[in-house]
C-alpha cells in the first residue's frame, strides 16, 4: 500500500481501508497510517489527550525502511572510532555491566504537524503528519555517557554517530539509517541506550532489542535497532544526518540540494497542540474542556500556554499539568465557553526564555516540511 | 531631568537638550538618553553596526538607581549562604587567588526594543528602548564557578543570588538592586566576576570595581557593583528578581501583580535587528548594504537570518559573520536592491533548533514591555 491520502486537512478523515488492525506492529486499530511500508503511523489526537505517558500501542511510529526483527541473543553493540578501547557489548553486558536508568521523555518527529504546512503549499514526497507524531514514554536502559566512559572516548571527539541495520531506499544512495549528536549531548547523561519502554521489553517497531533515545532532540536522532556507536570528529555523513532532516531555505529544491545545505535539526523547537476536542468536532455549547500538549526542546521548558476560543482575538492562560520529567511534554487543559456556531480554537506556548511560537504556517514553511511550530488551530462547531 | 520623549517611533528623534556630552559616565555625545537619573541610555543603531565588539563609550547603560562610586581598595565580596566556608575577598584576592578568564559576551536588556511594543499599546512607567539596548564586550575576570568551589557551595543549593549597593526607589519598597541565577548556570564556567571590559578596568557606569556577567541571560542578571554572592535554596526575593523582569499575562496590572506572577526571565529569547541603514533614512536607489545583529540566548546559536526589502513578501538569506564566541551576537549583512520610493526592510532569525522569531509585536505585547523579539521592521526611502 502506498501513501495514504485524504487527511491533508487536520480532520483526519482516512480511507476505510486503513482502519484495520495493525497487530503486526502492536498498534491500536485507529492509528492514522501514512505508509504501510515503511510503516509510518500516528495516533488520533484524542488518544494522546490527558495521558502523561503514551501507551506503547498508541505511540507514533516513524520508519525509513523495513522494520528488522533482530535476535536479541546475537545482537551486539560495537563502540569504535576515537576511543581508547573498542567495545563489543551484548545485551547481557549492557544489563550487567552498567547502571540501569529510567527517564520519561517525549519523542517528536521533525515532520510533526507537516499537515499545517500543506495548507500553504504542497510538499511532494513527504507524509502529511498531523500533530500526533509526538508521544511520551518511560525509557529504561543505560546512559550512553557511561558506555562512552567505558570505551575511553577521546576529548577531541566532537560527535557520536549511531548506525542501524534498517536499509532505507528513500536515501540517495540507499543506505542503512544513521545519525549523530554532539559529544556534549552524548555526555549529558540523559541520552540512553534503551532496552525497555513503559516497563516492557522494547517492541520491534520501536527498535528492539536496543535503541537510542536522545531526549529533547528530534526523533530522527533516536536511532532504533542501534548496532554501532562511533566517536568521531565530524557529524555523521549518513544521508539522514547530512542531507535529510535539514531546514532548507524556501527557494531550495530538496531533490538537488545535496549534503550540508540549510540548517541541521537537533533540539526540538517549542511547539504545542490541541488534542481534545478533535479538529472538526461538534461539541455542546457552553463550557467545554480543551486539552493538549506543549513541548520545548532540549534544556528549555514550557512556561506558559495561552488558549483562544475566537481565532486569536482574545486569550486566556491554560492550566499546566505537572511535568513527568524535564524531558517530557507539558500537558495543559482549559475550560472554554463556546457560543453556538463555529469556533476557531488556537493554542500557543512560551518557553522559559519568554520566547513565543511563530503565529502562522506561512512564516515557517520550508521545502521538506519540518518544524511546523506555528500556533495550532482547530475548528469546532458548538450546538445547542 | 525626567524621561525623554519624542522617540517612541524607531526614528530616534530626540530633543536637542539631550544631545549633550555625557562625559560624566564616559559615553559618546549622541547616546539616546531615556533617563538621566537613573542613567539609562542606548547608542544610535548606526554606532553598533559592523562592530563585533562595542566600544565602552558606545555600550548601552541600564541602571535602576544612582551609579555608586566605590573605593576599589575598600571593596569586598562576601560569599555566604549554603557554603562550607564563608569568604570575604578583596580585589587583590580575586586577581591573585583565581585564574583570570576572558570571554566576549553580548548583554541585552529585557526591555530591548520596547519601542516596537508601544506601537501596539502604551506601557506606562517604562523607558521606550529601541533595539540598541544590546551591546557586546570582552569581559575579563574570574569564573563565579571557581569562587563557588573555593567557598564549598553545597550540592543542595539551587540558586546563587547577587547583591549590590545601588538603592533603587523604583522598587517597592525601595531597596538595593539584586538578582539570582540557577546554580547550574552559576557553575557553568561562563559566568564571570568581571574586573575589566575591553581590556580596561571596568568604568563606574558598568559596575566598577567588580560586576557579574551572565552570558546568554537578560542584562538584569548581570549585577553591577556586586558585593554579595549568596548560595541559597530559592531564587532571590529581591524586587528585581521576584516582581520586576517577569513576563506578565496581558490582562495583569503590573502595579498590583506582586511577586511571583508570570514568567521569570532568564535566558534571552532569539531576536534580531537592522542596525544600518537607520530607520527613516534616505538611501540611494539600487544596491544598498544592510547590516545588523541577531542574538540567541544561553546555549542556542543563530543559525540563519532572512532579510526582506518588501515588508516580508519575499526574503533572501543574509550573510552571517563569524561569531566572536558562543556568547556573542551574530552580526549579519546583505545587499538589497531598492526601487525608488519607500521600502519596508524586515529581518528575522532562526536559532539552532529551527525556531523562528514571532512576526508581530501584537503577538508578544505584555504589560511591562519585555522580550519584544518580533521581526524588526524599518522604513527607508530610496531616491534616484
Amino acid at each position: 500500500m502506498g501513501r495514504c491520502s485524504g487527511h491533508r486537512s487536520e480532520g483526519f478523515t482516512v480511507g476505510s481501508a486503513e482502519l484495520t488492525t495493525f497487530g503486526q506492529w502492536g498498534k491500536r486499530s485507529d492509528m492514522l497510517v501514512h505508509e504501510q511500508e515503511p510503516f509510518n503511523a500516528e495516533p488520533p489526537t484524542d488518544a494522546l489527550a490527558g495521558q502523561a505517558v503514551t501507551a506503547v500501542d498508541t505511540f507514533y511510529s516513524r520508519n525509513h525502511g523495513p522494520i528488522p526483527q533482530l535476535d536479541p541473543a546475537a545482537w551486539r553493540l560495537r563502540v569504535a572510532g576515537l576511543v581508547d578501547r573498542e567495545l563489543e557489548l551484548s545485551l547481557t553486558d549492557l544489563q550487567d555491566r552498567f547502571e540501569q536508568r529510567s527517564l520519561v521523555a517525549t519523542l517528536q518527529c521533525a515532520g510533526n504537524h507537516r499537515s499545517g504546512l500543506l495548507e500553504v503549499r504542497d510538499i511532494p514526497g513527504e507524509d502529511p503528519w498531523g500533530p500526533g507524531a509526538t508521544s511520551t514514554a518511560q525509557w529504561t536502559g543505560v546512559a550512553l555517557a557511561d558506555v562512552l566512559t567505558a570505551a575511553g572516548a577521546r576529548a577531541a571527539a566532537a560527535h557520536v554517530a549511531f548506525s542501524a541495520p534498517d536499509i532505507s531506499t528513500l536515501a540517495d544512495p540507499a543506505q542503512p539509517y544513521g545519525s549523530s549528536i554532539p559529544m556534549s549531548k552524548a555526555r549529558s547523561g540523559e541520552v540512553l541506550l534503551v532496552l525497555a519502554m513503559n516497563g516492557q521489553p522494547l517492541p520491534a517497531a520501536h527498535g528492539a532489542p536496543v535503541r537510542v533515545v536522545v531526549p529533547g532532540y528530534i526523533g530522527a536522532r533516536s536511532v532504533k535497532w542501534v548496532q554501532g556507536v562511533t566517536v568521531q570528529a565530524e557529524p555523521s555523513d549518513n544521508y539522514f544526518q547530512a542531507t535529510a532532516y535539514r531546514l532548507l531555505p524556501v527557494d531550495t529544491d530538496p531533490d538537488t540540494a545535496g549534503p550540508g545545505v540549510g540548517l541541521s535539526l537537533g533540539p526540538v523547537a517549542l511547539n504545542s497542540a490541541v488534542l481534545r476536542p478533535a479538529d472538526g468536532a461538534a461539541v455542546p455549547s457552553g463550557p467545554v474542556e480543551v486539552s493538549g500538549y506543549a513541548f520545548a526542546g532540549d534544556d528549555r521548558t514550557v512556561a506558559r500556554v495561552d488558549i483562544s476560543a475566537d481565532g486569536g482575538s482574545t486569550w486566556a492562560q491554560a492550566d499546566l499539568e505537572e511535568q513527568q520529567s524535564p524531558w517530557a511534554w507539558r500537558l495543559w487543559h482549559s475550560r472554554l465557553t463556546l457560543p453556538i456556531g463555529r469556533a476557531e480554537i488556537v493554542v500557543r506556548a512560551w518557553d522559559s526564555t519568554g520566547a513565543l511560537q511563530p503565529a502562522l504556517p506561512e512564516h515557517v514553511w520550508n521545502p521538506k516540511g519540518y518544524v511546523n511550530n506555528s500556533w495550532h488551530r482547530i475548528h469546532v462547531t458548538a450546538r445547542s
